[in-house]
């Protein structure tokens, strides 16, 4: 949830939306975060921590890690902060404003990067990968988890909400970023030099049978993702208001009782290499 | 791989389209079959066999269940029947052809109902649920396993394998069936009069670092099955020899060392109320 400077961000910065990227990542956390843990003392730094939405999941599994949390906007370290306070107080995190094309610290400063929800809004993620990568010390892990838009599909299907979707990944894209950068997690972390590059899918799939899921992900998260693009959608000419409209509708459509909704998360691990 | 005598079958019946069928059972066995083995003395009817692609798993993984197979295809049966008996001398099983809109055994006769890329193919997927619930015991399950073609994505992303896709799933739209059906499972079993249903994904994912599955799945599954409609599809004026050869090679590239797929089966489980 973050960019470099130079990036519109696609998501906007407005309250409403700092909270529901708060519920997405609550809703998520437990998909998204099992399997990550960083040892007591290790130092890891989280690139790109936005409002800090995943940064609380990090200070609460990993309670003994020297936790540096960057990112390029000063109003959004400021929520984050204010939140970690709020949810862990006396939470040992260091902020820093930075871009992460270039992060002011010395070369190997850290064990491990975390980056969530960060590559997609960047020109040039292997880029920034490999910016990374200069700051994490030989044998030190990177963690990355993208979402992939394209991995999104339902029941019922709508052509609406496939072209809403469409419009969603059209803005991004023309902002700088990739809203399918998923799918080549895998490539972008090999290309950047890291070695032992692990990929695996986290899936989401929501039905009448996970009620919550249905709530919390189709409607409260993806749909209202995509919802929030509307007006740049309009003033892009991408859609009309009514079909624009439909699609969302057909989106909330398939979180009732007899709809279904798939969407898939990536979340890769490597290591830089030992010279 | 079955279907109903009404439909022409979207996979052929040539022997090459057999050994690709029991190529792609058994790369995927273990994803797919995880999770199901009946008990000893159980009556199991697996429902649409085909050629016995998934029977030879049934039979490994449920070694003392009373194993009833049938099919609508007398030549698939007995293709079905040469390759059990080639794989597990001796194995218990019967072999009926029947039409699964109209199962001919008594009310109640099985204890667990298997049905796996059947539904995709049939006209009215919930007349043929409801049909098989006929001959469940009360009490009884259902195992139901179906793939998704709209979950298939990857990287590099091309618009020429896209139509590919699109033109196979057309030709088995247009043949009756759904290749988008898994994601309407819950649905479809809930409608058809069973309860307690429970789907989840069983999503394959492969990249540089599964070459197994990049070969078996991604070259020798997936690309083999769309690239077997490509006569079907000229002959339908659907696309032109070069953009359909222009997919496939796309989709192929995505098995490359820099590429990624990403595909979702859907896998359900229910029972049959007891009134």
């Amino acid at each position: 949830m973050n960019t470099t400077a130079a990036l519109s961000y696609v998501h906007g910065y407005s309250e409403h939306e700092a909270r529901r990227l708060g519920d997405q990542a609550d809703t998520l956390a437990a998909l998204l975060h099992a399997g990550t843990a960083f040892p007591a003392g290790s130092r890891v730094l989280e690139a790109g921590c936005g409002i800090g939405a995943q940064t609380v999941h990090l200070v609460r599994s990993s309670p003994g890690a020297r936790l540096v949390a960057v990112d390029v906007s000063g109003t959004s370290l400021a929520q984050a902060r204010a939140r970690v306070e709020a949810e862990s107080p006396g939470a040992d995190v260091e902020w820093h404003r930075a871009d992460l094309l270039d992060p002011p610290f010395a070369d190997g400063t850290f064990d491990h990067l975390f980056v969530c929800f960060v590559l997609e809004h960047l020109r040039d993620p292997q880029a920034a990968l490999a910016a990374l990568r200069r700051v994490l010390r030989p044998g030190g892990t990177i963690t990355v988890i993208e979402g992939d838009h394209g991995s999104a599909f339902f029941h019922p299907d709508s052509a609406y909400a496939r072209a809403t979707i469409a419009h969603q990944v059209w803005l991004q894209s023309a902002a700088g970023g990739d809203a399918l950068i998923g799918r080549r997690l895998q490539p972008l972390l090999a290309a950047a030099g890291y070695e032992e590059v692990t990929v695996r899918p986290r899936t989401v799939y929501a039905d009448r049978t996970r009620p919550a899921l249905a709530e919390g992900f189709i409607r409260n998260t993806f749909t209202a993702m995509v919802e929030a693009v509307r007006a740049d959608a309009l003033a892009a000419g991408l859609t009309t208001r009514a079909d624009f409209d439909r699609g969302i509708a057909d989106l909330h459509r398939t979180a009732e009782d007899d709809g279904a909704f798939h969407y898939t998360f990536f979340k890769g691990q490597a290591i830089n290499p030992i010279p």
